[in-house]
């Protein structure tokens, strides 16, 4: 319970109107109205409310002005695992559920919160492909300081990402794994509450994440997911209490749907691997795919990929799941199934087999290091932000990102440094603001004269 | 601070967005967003941010759907009073203010935040307008279970209620009173927040009520204004404590803007009076011009009218003041001022000298007592109910009303009955609900063996 209430000293108290007896008797079909008050005043929504509620947003019955205020009270007096339920399959059934009847494979798909350098998917799948399963994809744009995994594949000339429910059915039967963008069919409802959501303050709210992720993925039709939720400066949530309520939310919302669902929390204080850019990301993650790449890449793949298997019951535990990921990096049956999900989304398989075609920008400039020491800390937000000035992500959802250009990283946590020792190599197209990209890039480096412990990557997992 | 939570067990605490320097950098001036979010995380706006919000509401660089998201946060976080001040002005000055430079009378006005049977409008101002002062006064329409003095003066035949300013200040120079309905150049910025607040379940916040009747009220250039604020069932705020939150509110944002304002909270557990209808309240507002009408009614009508006089200096104190307003109920110059405001502005003023010519409806119901014993209680709200759905009142802000019905009481609170006395007239239309009307008449009355105390009319004065 609780209501308006001047800030001053008053705690929040229901300021009760005269209800006459015949407004009382509508409630029974609550008006909007009736329904926003509800949430207003902290009471939690049946099941029905809920899918009404999501209903007259698709028909247009309830207003955008009345959505965003029952928005705002949802943000402010939270919603409740059964709520979360209901807005999730609500949203879900807004649209179509995709059948891939013609898939013999479990499906599993992993989920990241969004990071910096998070180019784990584009390995990821089809690795797990190659060990078995089918991973049905949807994947999202970069925005702000998170890259999108969709951008990055776009580095490869020719790739699709907008394929219909057939065409996509027939990649990931044929590749095991396929990678395209949310169509209008998936969670329509989602797609117009997020719009919503973006513009009136209302995005960083647990239950509406949850509801936002699950419906999405649950569009898939998938058996089991895993969950990559962030925590650290590059993070879409910064704290691990944050995090790790949201890592709880999404199990126990996405258990209650039926699907098996477990969650890591990781480490996103530093960039992942050694590239934050498109076409970089790419090429690491075809590193990762040859047997390669950053020892944090290379692990944060094979964990996810480990609760995958293990959860498909293509591997009887996560040591097992393990070798079989190893395996797939060392024989190049990862790489084969990128190559070929590639070529059946119309591009060009030896960008895949050849990673230097990728395209490259006109400059490099290096950054060095000021002092020796060690490195003790990488700020993935500040090089995030970096790498959007150059031209690698977006400040606006409307902005065009450049493939070619991004930062490399020359070292890692935990490295020992001479003075003048390379730290970073900036991918770009001029060099004109070159002296403040040096610096921007400088100030993300902390370099200490004793070797701070570096931070595992995995910090808790959920189940 | 605060923010979004899961219900269940999680105290509101703020959900961290990671945020790079480059949209930090922007927060110089806040975008719409920012504004939104800083309101929806508890803190308190500068008077630029509000004055800077409802520009853009009204230049609609704030969608609709924006602006009920900061309703909403408004509603739950609260408004301080610097905000509450901020608001009002800004609403005050989306709009014209009247000048009112011909008329040499102080000029002050009565609020009432709405009851059952309130007609003292109707009679308060005449009446003061007789006693020298000057009472330029917008007033509202009936809506739910609160009546509207327009309905009510729109009993009597060609009154009209929308003046433009020149011939509203000529009505107030000329009769010393004019009582006129709200018109787009006077505060629109309320208007249009008011409609989104009465579809998003934001009318019930006090902060934001202030503001709507001080942006309302200033408009009209007055010097001081007595404010009647209702604590009862049939108010618009049931319970004491936050009826005397709104009029503390009120009291010191108004006097923050340059007023004398004092506030008197007052019963509305009972009808106002011995009348509900508008062409019924009318006449009871001509019987106090007359020297007669109800004791409570005449009792309220001296209460407020003994505020305004000694707040524009036309008495040095209460007790002068309501000699004064005696004096014009018994000489007939209040009636008179009634008369002259009801010709300037289209009426036949002969329905005030001579009431009876007042709509009369074709039936009158007798409701009576029961038992015998004394009337312990009348329950405002019943009535009002019971008012609206004969005809009196309106469900929704399109309906009509009828003028001739109503409700007329026979007797009062601690009156003692005798079993087949009547209670009360029902003044309808068409007896096909008869039954219904007269049992729902009946649960309005409490009839008890002993006599209880009645409460006072004035439950406390605040300046």
């Amino acid at each position: 319970m609780g209501a308006c209430h001047t800030r001053a000293n008053v705690p929040p108290r229901p300021l009760r109107l005269a209800t006459s007896a015949a407004v009382q008797k509508d409630a029974a079909r609550p008006s909007p109205v009736a329904l926003i008050a509800k949430k207003r005043d902290g009471h939690e929504h049946t099941s029905a409310e809920v899918h009404a509620l999501v209903a007259a947003i698709m028909d247009g019955s309830l207003a955008d002005y009345q959505t965003t205020a029952w928005l705002m009270a949802a943000f402010l007096r939270g919603l409740g695992e059964r709520e979360m339920v209901a807005l999730t399959d609500a949203m879900l059934a807004s649209g179509d559920t995709l059948k891939l009847g013609s898939v013999d494979a479990p499906k599993v798909d992993k989920h990241s919160t969004g990071g910096v350098g998070d180019k784990i998917s584009i390995c990821l799948g089809p690795l797990v492909a190659a060990c078995g399963a089918a991973v049905p994809m949807i994947a999202g744009r970069g925005l702000g300081h998170t890259g999108g995994t969709l951008d990055k594949l776009e580095s490869i000339p020719g790739y699709d990402v907008h394929l219909d429910a057939r065409k996509f059915e027939r990649v990931v039967r044929e590749a095991g794994v396929s990678i395209i963008g949310q169509t209008a069919r998936l969670a329509p409802a989602d797609k117009r509450i997020y719009a919503l959501r973006d513009v009136t303050g209302t995005v960083a709210c647990i239950p509406l994440i949850v509801a936002s992720i699950l419906s999405k993925k649950l569009a898939e039709g998938i058996d089991a997911l895993v969950l990559d939720v962030k925590v650290g400066r590059g993070a879409f949530m910064p704290d691990r209490a944050s995090a790790e309520q949201l890592a709880r939310s999404l199990v126990r919302v996405g258990k209650r749907s039926g699907k098996r669902v477990t969650a890591l929390l990781t480490d996103m204080d530093a960039p992942i691997g050694r590239t934050i850019g498109n076409a970089l990301e790419v090429r690491e993650a075809i590193d990762v795919l040859r047997g390669g790449g950053p020892a944090d890449t290379r692990e944060l793949t094979l964990l996810l990929g480990a609760e995958m298997l293990v959860m498909t019951r293509l591997a009887k535990n996560r040591g097992e799941a393990r070798q079989k990921l190893e395996r797939a990096m060392a024989d190049g049956s990862g790489l084969e199934r990128l190559a070929r999900m590639v070529r059946l989304q119309g591009g060009d398989a030896r960008y895949v087999l050849e990673p230097e075609r990728l395209p490259k920008a006109r400059h490099r400039i290096e950054v060095r290091a000021p002092r020796s020491g060690y490195v003790n800390d990488i700020d993935a937000l500040g090089l995030a932000d970096l790498a959007v000035a150059i031209g690698a992500g977006r400040k606006r959802a409307e902005d065009v990102v450049d493939p070619a250009v991004g930062i490399e990283l020359c070292v890692t946590r935990g490295d020992a440094l001479t003075v003048g020792a390379p730290l970073a190599l900036l991918h770009v197209q001029s060099r004109k603001h070159e002296a403040a990209w040096v610096e921007a890039a400088l100030s993300s480096f902390s370099i200490g004269a004793r070797r701070n412990p570096v931070p595992p990557i995995l910090i808790d997992r959920l189940r």
